[in-house]
């Protein structure tokens, strides 16, 4: 109950400005300010040096100590400085007894040791009780208070009480504070703030490959083609016209690929008649930035979405319509309009929007906090069924665009086809490898495996 | 301080992969997945079997022991059978004396007995420590790793020590342990993972049913009307122009169910004198689903807006426009263009997009971490205050639509009101209603009413 | 194990129903509302009262005794009364040892009282074990249950083991509890529901008085000038055009004043040649409030582009094309299309559309659960690097709009500048003054000294 006590104390005295003294070693940048901020919320803060008479730079309203005298103070301790100097410390080894040590540090590349800093100072200083955390926070954010967006600090330690007290030290500097388990969780949070999205390089560099392919190809058939031909300057359309290809074949490829890991892991399971194995390293890899896949998929899918609604104001469009008007208001004839063409232009955009909302609805769960709100039953049903839907009624757009100029030879300049009928390949492809699922034999096939069934037993495997 | 030595223990080792022996109960599919994914995490696993001899299909590197042995060399046992079969543990309830007991078993249906898995287990085995938990999560994930989504492990217990050891595995699983309290949270756990958006039928019901109707009507009026009296096809106007009036409407009329209630809400109140009585279960039930019901609003808003956009890139209107104005070209005069027609059509658009934007905030701020951030002032204003002057303003944008064809008898069709009439019978209701409550003399008593007063004393109402 | 005990006895009955008793202290609007929530969970309540006999308004179930008596048959107490009145606890004391005490109370305005009153009631009563909590949920929402958004309970206090028992309560109602840590969280935990958007006040401040401005502007170029000097009545535009002037220019200002705090800091620190002084206060207070003004510039940006598409469907739009196509077509000659003309505004479209892609990103990354996934460097690679290349993307895109207007005097009206002249001047200087400091000479310094580097050593400053 030493925490009652010592709270106790504080709440006792005129205020609740007396809080507890915290006592930083290390000098360096988060040291100072951690300092600051902790003297700016009214804790008295000793700084332990070597020596402390030459110790300059240091937050004013803190006081400078050797490491041992500082250690004297106070309970808690931050250890500031680089796992490489650590060694100091154990001529204090007798002094950290029972003091909490709190461990901030930073590693230059990811998992640079073998074992966490924070379990390797556990294992020098076995008697003082170590506490991984706030080495997720930016020592600029801390100093210059400018703490708007994320406050989260991730704590971890094996002894509850004194993560407690760290905390609360969190919470007092207008922190939130995560306990992350115990000090096995400190080689993740040793990790985390190195990382630069990891899971968004994949989707990103396919998105980007994609995106050049398809604008060379686009501007090869649409620009230069009719340039060359028929000696006509439509660079004009590099601005609106080529993106706005670009952007719903690249997002219908990404959203096939998002499905189809799911259909190729399917067949595996099928194909070796159990689940207990596991599935090649680039199909787990797959599987797991299909997130990522998704929403940049979405992205595109949102940017060709603005990209045609511009499209009535445009200039150019609005002269051509005018301009073809004028043409048949002189030829002093009227044209009847195609009732299936109008059929089919509608018809081609209501698939499209029906499925942009359907896209947009997926983006939605994959919030974290509307899928951790959801169980997984209601997560498989979203992205599943209504993910296979989305990617179906986008192919179908896409087919009526072309309808009968998959037929017609003068789409195909120069023999090549239209970038819309390439990127129906691998949709098309996923859709009928899923139908091939959701027929009923297999589709019982594949929820047997899933449920545990397996159709050669085990100790034969093990002979193969 | 078990914990502390245990930790140490495997800290002082070469290096943190030397995890804690589990010891699993139950070889169906949970059990197996779990076994796997814990081997993988580097945690030794034993797996308690009624003749180890004859178990196959466990992951390999899993030791099979007995059920007596396998619990001699671990602290932790997942049970992972059906409660039907808990019985076989009787035997063994002295081996089982302070082992944490860990329930991962989820039942059939929801309520499907009286108490929870893990309080039955807890009163079978009061020896044992019983923990919650691991049930929410996928078998299926577990075992493909696809965690990609919720990786959220709920997990509940009386004892705090045990309940945190049981987070820390899942920790080292690479799931997200959310403490969830006392045993008597297991209930409530164990129903989680079976429902199917439980809270959405309503809404969605209502919405489908409203479609279905406006659907009909819409074809009635706008498709066969047209048909049968003049002989004129348009049967094209099925893929935007009828899902177009569809959409706003169906939203328009969700959003005032939203309002309803509360407005109904204050009138019982009113009219009782008092808040300390339970609304009638049919307010109650309504009153729960009004987040989903604007939510689905929204949906077709945002449809609606969709299919707003794209009207002037369609064939079919482009070709109407351009043939008016060659008729009007060859008639050789020029119309004007009329101001009130201008002003009105403008207006319409600017309160209908407004109204939009003020829709998409209310949708933001249903986001889950969005509505945590907010306290209940600030949630009541924007729900509340925002959420009338988005109905009014809705409700407005459809009424300048109609303007003065709601006095034409030319918009009667076979004397059926256009839908868009019909749609805006309740929002007005509803603005109507709470324009009563908010003159001032009403607003007061329903403020004294609910911050407690009552008009008949509660002594009194104890008679009637 | 007091709890373990507790809950054993609370299972071991017929089903979990039997729950703890609850003492409420305080028959007010609070008090009532908790007592008929507990009631209806299955707690047994006993509100402690001056004199039993004549309580009434008090939910049916509920038991009433004296204070004294009440104290007796619970260990949780809820103190639902006002902090003037806590004195008469001071006669219970001895009765109060080791009880827990539930501080519900709030007050009138933000920091009311030097201390919090949790802190207060537990230097009155050092026996009891006060818990600060339930002061955050409305007592409407809790006795309506229409709990249907924010269920959070926060709660804080020194001792664990109540901490942890006033949370079960909490779940038992359904409600989310939310450790916050030691007693020293009650005053913030008090202030919290007071609060009324207070990071929202100046961003909506500035964005109101900035659309005042351009709106009289606005009316006063386009409707006032070509009414006064043509006599031509544009009022219609009032509707429509007017504010998509406003949107857009205002969106612009507000997104540049977003990044002008930041470079201004930078400055700072170049000039003073160090980080560890505190900016001055008013542009600490405006980096706190960055978030708030991106997001309702984003809020702008998004009417305007909902301003924008509707544009081709307005009426008076579609006139002055369709008219301006009849003249033409009647002067029998054919415009050609000019292709400087076409490259223009569709690059402005799609600077604009660009603009506005990144612009909805960085309101995703601004959701509560999306920036808390990031971490620091994750976060200002997204706002910084992305969020000036969104200023970069609008600001040409308003300068596209301009092009060489900026020269011609007749864009001038009564010698005013036209308003997206005025809107550009911010976001160009923000632009110049981000290029400055990404210079390679600068941006080392600027490093340098946000990584802790000093230009004068401290002692050297003290002597200043």
């Amino acid at each position: 109950m030493k925490k009652m006590e010592m709270s106790e104390k504080a709440t006792v005295g005129e205020n609740d400005r007396k809080r507890e003294t915290i006592c930083i070693f290390g000098t360096g940048d988060l040291g100072r300010s951690l300092g600051m901020r902790l003297l700016q919320s009214g804790h008295p803060v000793i700084f332990g040096s070597r020596n402390p008479q030459n110790s300059t730079l240091l937050p004013s309203g803190a006081q400078v100590l050797t490491h041992a005298d500082a250690l004297k103070e106070s309970k808690i301790i931050f250890l500031a400085v680089h796992r490489e100097n650590y060694d100091f410390l154990l001529a204090l080894s007798n002094l950290l007894d029972g003091k909490v040590l709190v461990d901030v540090s930073n590693n230059l590349r990811m998992n640079q040791y073998p074992e966490s800093n924070a379990q390797y100072l556990s294992q020098l200083l076995p008697k003082a009780i170590v506490v991984k955390g706030f080495n997720t926070v930016s020592a600029w954010a801390l100093q210059s208070g400018s703490l708007d967006a994320n406050t989260q600090v991730f704590v971890c330690g094996d002894d509850d009480k004194s993560k407690q007290q760290v905390m609360d030290v969190a919470r007092s500097l207008g922190l939130t504070p995560l306990d992350r388990g115990s000090l096995q969780a400190a080689k993740e949070m040793e990790n985390y703030p190195l990382q630069l999205f990891p899971m968004w390089r994949l989707p990103l560099a396919i998105a980007f490959g994609l995106t050049v392919f398809f604008f060379v190809y686009c501007v090869v058939i649409d620009v230069i083609h009719p340039y060359v031909t028929k000696n006509r300057d439509v660079s004009y359309k590099l601005a609106i016209s080529v993106p706005n290809r670009i952007f719903p074949n690249v997002s219908l490829i990404l959203l096939s690929l998002v499905y189809l890991p799911g259909v190729i892991a399917a067949f595996i399971q099928l194909h070796r008649g159990t689940k207990y194995k596991r599935f090649p390293n680039w199909l787990d890899r797959w599987m797991l930035c299909r997130k990522q896949l998704g929403l940049v998929a979405l992205a595109y899918a949102f940017l060709h979405v603005l990209y045609t609604f511009i499209i009535p104001t445009r200039i150019s469009v609005r002269w051509r319509w005018i301009h073809s008007m004028i043409v048949e208001s002189k030829m002093n004839k009227t044209m009847e309009l195609s009732k299936v063409l109008s059929w089919r232009v509608d018809v081609y955009f209501a698939l499209g929007m029906l499925g942009f909302g359907l896209y947009i609805l997926l983006g939605i769960t994959s919030f974290p906090s509307v899928s951790n709100a959801v169980n997984w039953r209601e997560f498989r049903f979203v992205q599943s069924k209504l993910g296979h839907m989305t990617l179906l009624l986008c192919t179908a757009h896409a087919t009526l665009f072309g309808w009968d100029r998959f037929l017609q030879s003068k789409w195909y300049r120069w023999g090549l086809p239209q970038a819309y009928m390439l990127a129906i390949v691998i949709p098309c492809v996923v859709l009928v490898l899923k139908l091939i699922q959701i027929t009923p034999c297999v589709d019982r096939m594949i929820i047997r495996i899933r449920q545990g069934w397996e159709r050669i037993p085990k100790t034969k495997q093990a002979l193969v």
